[in-house]
């Protein structure tokens, strides 16, 4: 399938986490970005399929950096509770009714919401990987899994199954190592984990200082921070990072720098569930790589990256109290480039010839979009899914003007997850 | 213009705040809903148009509590500055050279944007209360003007002028008393102002306690808080409000309940300028009334109040350490009925018999809503422009499946605002 896109903007990352917009054509070659020009200086293949962008945008694909997708069946089940009521009382006792044939149309659900939101992959940690794998090989959605291990479920024997699994079903999935928490995971467990992050050379990817107590109380058992704990255990030989790292402590961002870890910050979730607001600034100032996520829907409620941006960039500004801190294109970046480095996605980071085809193109025919004084700013500040008008993952349009080309009927996916959470009420 | 909506989901105001959904029809003649349910206990009149709402969920148009709608031009023009130097050096020269024929084109771009995210209403403080009215009568869109008047720009009696102009061009459009700030404001023109609200028997709006600095100084300057200040000089005789509401203090809150003042947040744009997180939850407990807005598209950057709901809501939790506090009934409750108060609008509140016809179509057949657990929440936490298929006000269709109906083509419309700032450049 060769796709040419002409009349278009086309959002090219620069030096230093910045952004420019240049004109002309972008060619997809099957999955692959193989000219970007304008389109007088290279011979076309036979086009399949030519896009007139009519001068609207082209980006790259957002990377939402933590979530949970199965968890589209609890949207708006349950909300307005203190966390530990939220869990244990709502939560988990629905989630223990899941079947993997339940948890793969819950998947596909979420998977159609991160289209709409231009977003092209997931760092995804929920029950049965190698089910959460087969809904995205089967719509054509990029996904890398991490286990969620813990003392209730799960072995290091069956993640080291799984990574395999996952890793060899499709070019589209791929699995890191992972853990659900220090908090719900033996000691002998985390050590499991970091002896198979070794042996396959991984990195490891973990809730890390997501709430005040749960730092609290992880130094009260062990005399350290959840990161300091986890780095005595040997997890980063490879690296990973930290989901929320809202509660890190002083010597943790040294640990980060030293195994160069991300942090990945969820700030609708943070909000929502009053967790608190993360320190961005300190962690963009260290120098230490950031990525985004939109957590799962049960506590979100939604999945998009607009939103998330948004949230990033003005959440370090009132928390810090300084309005200039933390610009647009460094958020940019960390929806972009920064879930990809996260995510070991290095081929999807960007528009570049070489790159694989992970595209979005962003309406800009519309009034938050306008007017075009600055782009990066009117995605970062002003936008919305209703911006987005194509999605593109590997080479083939998923999602075009509200209509989903995934091999299922959306009515279909909407009536099974009410039937799923219909069963549990 | 008889509508006709059928096989609809209806939102219907219920008691203490919270709202519940019935299923049936919605007869809405002229700009009046005339009949709610199932549609056989009442004689049809002739349709002009007949819509199957296909199951999807009509709602009250929200109401924008607080905005400075011109200000368009200035979107992703100057942001991430600290508030003194984006104020003075960005949007204050640039401001000084709008004609009035700027800012009538400039409404019409905010108005665009405001039926994209279901809101019916807007009410707006900048130049030209009149150009502003006329944008939004030429267009169909319901207004309240206020004044912005302060010590560089405005007199009372100009005041008393566009209060007789603007509630006389129009159904659409209305006019109560306002001025910019008591930093920016002289105490002889808030007297003036004070004056000119008692001869009109009209309440009094004004920006209010938005950053910690403005309290302090008028405390050194006054010995009071803004709201003890104002409250003073007799502003509150007929009610009113502030908007943002951020730092107000300990007495202020009695004086809220004493004078029935509302509290209009601005979430977006108090974190995007690093002003603070407003203390919605005490205002709820204390029983005063709330509404949300926008504030201007300058500081935002966008007009959507799907954002503001969102924030709304969970900064009270995040400010609270509270995931329980402020639910989603009362955030949507704030967004129509709330916002329909404070605005003297009591005949667009909500949907009901006798009501204006201000409404919403919001699909629920796109993944965000899906499944179907609890649409209030479902629109508070996950909803978005995109599910807005439908925005009438005062029962003619304004915008649909994201076309607009209100007599000017967007294309010119975007053309002229990036024609108003590239001339400032």
């Amino acid at each position: 399938m060769n796709t040419r896109f002409y009349h278009a903007k086309i959002l090219m990352l620069a030096e230093n986490h910045k952004f420019e917009v240049t004109e002309g054509e972008l060619w997809v070659e099957g999955d692959t970005i193989r000219y970007i020009g304008d389109g007088t200086d290279a011979a076309p293949p036979a086009w399949d399929r030519e896009i007139d962008a009519e001068g609207n945008l082209l980006i790259p694909g957002f990377k939402n950096a933590h979530t949970h997708t199965g968890m589209t069946f609890l949207r708006s089940y349950a909300d307005d509770l203190p966390l530990h009521e939220w869990l244990h009382q709502q939560v988990f006792p629905r989630e223990g009714q899941l079947t993997e044939d339940d948890v793969y149309w819950l998947n596909i659900l979420g998977i159609m919401e991160y289209l709409t939101s231009g977003i092209t992959s997931n760092f995804d940690m929920y029950f049965f990987p190698p089910v959460n794998a087969k809904a995205s090989a089967d719509t054509g959605f990029r996904t890398v899994q991490t286990s969620g291990l813990n003392n209730f479920g799960g072995t290091v024997e069956l993640m080291e199954e799984n990574y395999h699994i996952v890793n060899e079903l499709s070019d589209l999935t791929s699995f890191i190592v992972g853990f659900h928490a220090e908090y719900t995971t033996s000691k002998e467990l985390m050590e499991g984990v970091a002896k198979l992050a070794q042996k396959l050379k991984s990195p490891v990817w973990v809730h890390n200082s997501e709430t005040k107590i749960e730092v609290d109380e992880c130094k009260e058992r062990w005399g350290m921070t959840p990161t300091q704990l986890t780095d005595s255990l040997g997890m980063y030989e490879y690296g990973g990072g930290g989901y929320h790292c809202v509660w890190v402590e002083e010597p943790d961002f040294e640990i980060f720098k030293k195994r160069g870890l991300t942090a990945v910050t969820n700030p609708a979730s943070n909000l929502k569930l009053a967790s608190g607001i993360c320190p961005v600034k300190r962690f963009v100032d260290e120098g230490i790589a950031m990525a985004i996520g939109t957590d799962g829907p049960a506590s979100n409620n939604c999945l998009d990256m607009f939103r998330e941006m948004f949230l990033t960039s003005t959440l370090a500004k009132v928390r810090e109290m300084d309005a200039e801190c933390v610009g647009a294109d460094e958020i940019l970046y960390m929806a972009t480039a920064g879930g990809a480095h996260a995510m070991q996605l290095s081929d999807c980071d960007s528009l570049a010839v070489g790159k694989k085809a992970d595209i979005v193109m962003i309406d800009l025919k519309q009034p938050n979009m306008q007017p075009e004084n600055n782009l990066v700013k009117n995605l970062v500040y002003s936008g919305s899914k209703q911006n987005v008008k194509l999605t593109m993952v590997n080479g083939k349009v998923l999602y075009e003007n509200q209509d989903f080309d995934i091999g299922f009927d959306p009515a279909e996916i909407y009536a099974r997850a009410n039937a799923i959470i219909g069963r549990m009420k």
